[in-house]
């Protein structure tokens, strides 16, 4: 294993197979707007009007001319005349003049002739309001002088008509899909789920559905990285087991790399069928085999390559390994293809409960689990972040963690006590 | 409004609310493993089996009896009768005898007799390999001794039989999907999702299909709050949008109330539809309204109340609003009631970029942007965080923005250049 001799760090590494995918091609679908949470947009989306399309009151008062009040104060007060209360959901059937006033309630849509809203607080009846052919009729003491458009929200104050208010590549959250909404979009175009071939290899390995006999183990890791893959956007395609023939996964790999986007193959646990998968990359198609083996612990042995534009990763068979690096490999790819804006990865700080040390110029990534401590009060003071540890194919030693310490490759390690910060898995 | 005289900060007003609510009762369903990602586990998980079943090599080398390599080193090596080669995915049909040892590799069953195994670094063969009946036979210097159980996974190491190994109330993720395939559960019991009745009020509100004529807007709250349910692990149920008329939204809600496991109803924006809901969540059942009025911006008027043992929520009507306190109050809620153990929140640090100031007491959520600083090497100064102004009605303010600042009810605000704490949204 040549390549071994020079490993990349996880990051030079996830670079560099990154380049070699071209841009995103993956096509678009359609969706109804309120079944595209999570998913990313295939075009910018542009506002066909403006938002709001008429001037709202944001308070509830009496719309006016705001020249009408100035001046106005508590000791001196200015009197219009209230000529009618706005419908809402309607825009009013009057006009605001000079010395003019009208009722009007939150989120109503500003009479013409009126620029600004006086807050109820700061106004007074003065006679009785009395019906008259529907509308109403009375004298308005106004205690407070507004300017021209305060408490208004204008034509076009959230956006303007043509803008683009959703980029291309920005994953739907509730505030998209409300936005989306506001605008009277039901359907978006969206990237199609990435589609990620995963297969598994192993003599040893059966069927999580089976009873093992002795010497035998379920398959754990078409499994995790299946529940990786649709988390990150994808949807997993299991092409199942293969033993441990090399033209057999060829094939196996050959057609899942057809029919999918990227291709994963978790190695058998033994060397030999490492390097198989190494030699089936390389095989497959140009370029082949980009980094064999990494600087990280878990996953040395992981292989990441390109064939013919897709993505082919090869993970180590030991269940955390290759659910590790499935994190740090497997969904960036998917993000790149689905063409999602890179986003802020969110962490919690921790203390460090125990020393770690670290090889340097290794990337470590230690399964921690987080325990609130009640009397903290700084940043990161909230959690304990305590290591398991635990021989790295052990799939526990994951589900009992609450997220992955990094251990960057410039340091040795982090001491008892140290605030860290954690990844969420 | 006598309630707003005592409003209670945002933790103090979710806690009178989950306190009020029963345990969980939600009725559990089956699904397949496979796609019970982000579902909440109903019953402990109870490991049938220990894992592993048998004791297993982590390394290539040869099974060994521990004993037999004591004081072995590079200048004295000590040597072994290779015996045969353990196959992949079955136990061996040989027994170490003292001075043998047998070709193993990773994750392959350890033969009876064996302890340990030497890793295939330390070793060499003097002879040449023959097939002898299809079994080996040569002679293997062994230049380091092994302790008992070294380089082997023991029976149970990684979990013991009869042990909980995902309890009650966990989320899963795809580290326990992998746990349960490891285990041969193929199924799972997990609390069915929270269904969650959507009712919007307002005579300017109406579908967002529709075209709006001047001073409607179309219904945001509905299709954000829908999502945020979605995400959180419920379903939502829309029941429309009503007008601002008393019994036809009393009906409407009770009906919800029925059918649902909570009912969230979004004010309209008038101060009117807004005392219209409190009284509603009054008549609908004991105790009725908890919370009137939550000390927080945005989300003052939050109306919080349990009606026969059922969450009813009344949002105010502005889309930012509505959604800040649905993170606040609906999400947590929805947790509860799926028997959701606690989990840490994941935050992002970043650096302010300005000042921003708040009223003691109350507790503030900033929309804000998070932009990388490239240079930033300390926690928290890989971002800034740039606080999005807007009148909080505007839903694009928060589409725009990445997450939400929280400034305490203790402090007065932040300054310019401190490390604070975002939410993702």
């Amino acid at each position: 294993m040549p390549e071994f001799l020079t490993l990349l760090p996880p990051d030079q590494a996830r670079e560099k197979l990154l380049a070699h995918l071209p841009p995103p091609t993956i096509d678009p679908e359609s969706l109804t707007v309120d079944s595209a949470l999570g998913r990313v947009t295939a075009e910018d989306i542009v506002a066909p009007h403006p938002l709001p399309e008429f001037p709202r009151t944001t308070v509830d008062g009496y719309a006016v001319r705001a020249q009408d009040t100035f001046g106005a104060t508590d000791s001196l007060p200015t009197y219009l005349n209230l000529i009618g209360e706005v419908p809402m959901g309607d825009s009013a059937p009057f006009e605001i003049g000079a010395g003019q006033c009208a009722m009007i309630h939150t989120g109503g849509m500003l009479p013409q002739g009126a620029d600004a809203v006086v807050m109820l607080e700061y106004t007074q009846q003065t006679s009785e309001i009395s019906k008259d052919f529907g509308s109403l009729s009375a004298e308005i003491e106004i205690f407070k002088s507004v300017a021209d458009g305060e408490n208004v929200i204008r034509i076009g104050e959230d956006v303007a008509q043509d803008q683009v208010v959703i980029p291309k590549g920005t994953i739907l959250r509730p505030a998209e899909i409300g936005g989306l909404m506001a605008l009277g979009f039901t359907s978006v175009r969206v990237a199609r789920k990435v589609k990620v071939g995963l297969i598994s290899t192993g003599d040893e390995v059966i069927e999580p559905s089976q009873r093992p006999r002795p010497g035998q183990v379920r398959d754990i890791n078409s499994y995790t990285l299946g529940a990786l893959v649709e988390k990150s956007g994808g949807v997993a395609v299991r092409y199942g087991i293969f033993g441990d023939q090399f033209e057999v996964l060829k094939e196996a790999a050959a057609k899942a790399l057809t029919e999918c986007d990227v291709v994963i193959v978790t190695a058998g646990s033994s060397a030999s069928t490492r390097d198989m998968t190494a030699e089936v990359i390389r095989q497959l198609g140009e370029p082949g085999v980009l980094v064999h083996g990494i600087n990280t612990r878990p996953g040395k042995p992981t292989i990441l390559g390109v064939c013919n534009g897709r993505a082919v990763i090869g993970l180590p068979g030991n269940p955390v390994s290759a659910l590790v690096n499935g994190y740090l490999f497997v969904a960036p790819v998917i993000e790149k293809l689905l063409g999602a804006l890179p986003k802020p990865k969110a962490t919690v700080l921790a203390k460090l409960t125990v020393n770690l040390a670290s090889q340097a110029g290794r990337e470590d990534w230690w399964p921690v689990k987080l325990l609130p401590s009640p009397h903290g009060r700084g940043q990161g003071e909230g959690f304990s972040a305590d290591p398991i540890f635990g021989k790295s194919n052990l799939i526990f030693t994951l589900a009992n963690a609450d997220g992955l310490l990094r251990i960057p490759p410039d340091a040795t390690g982090f001491g008892a006590g140290e605030i860290v910060e954690v990844m969420l898995i």
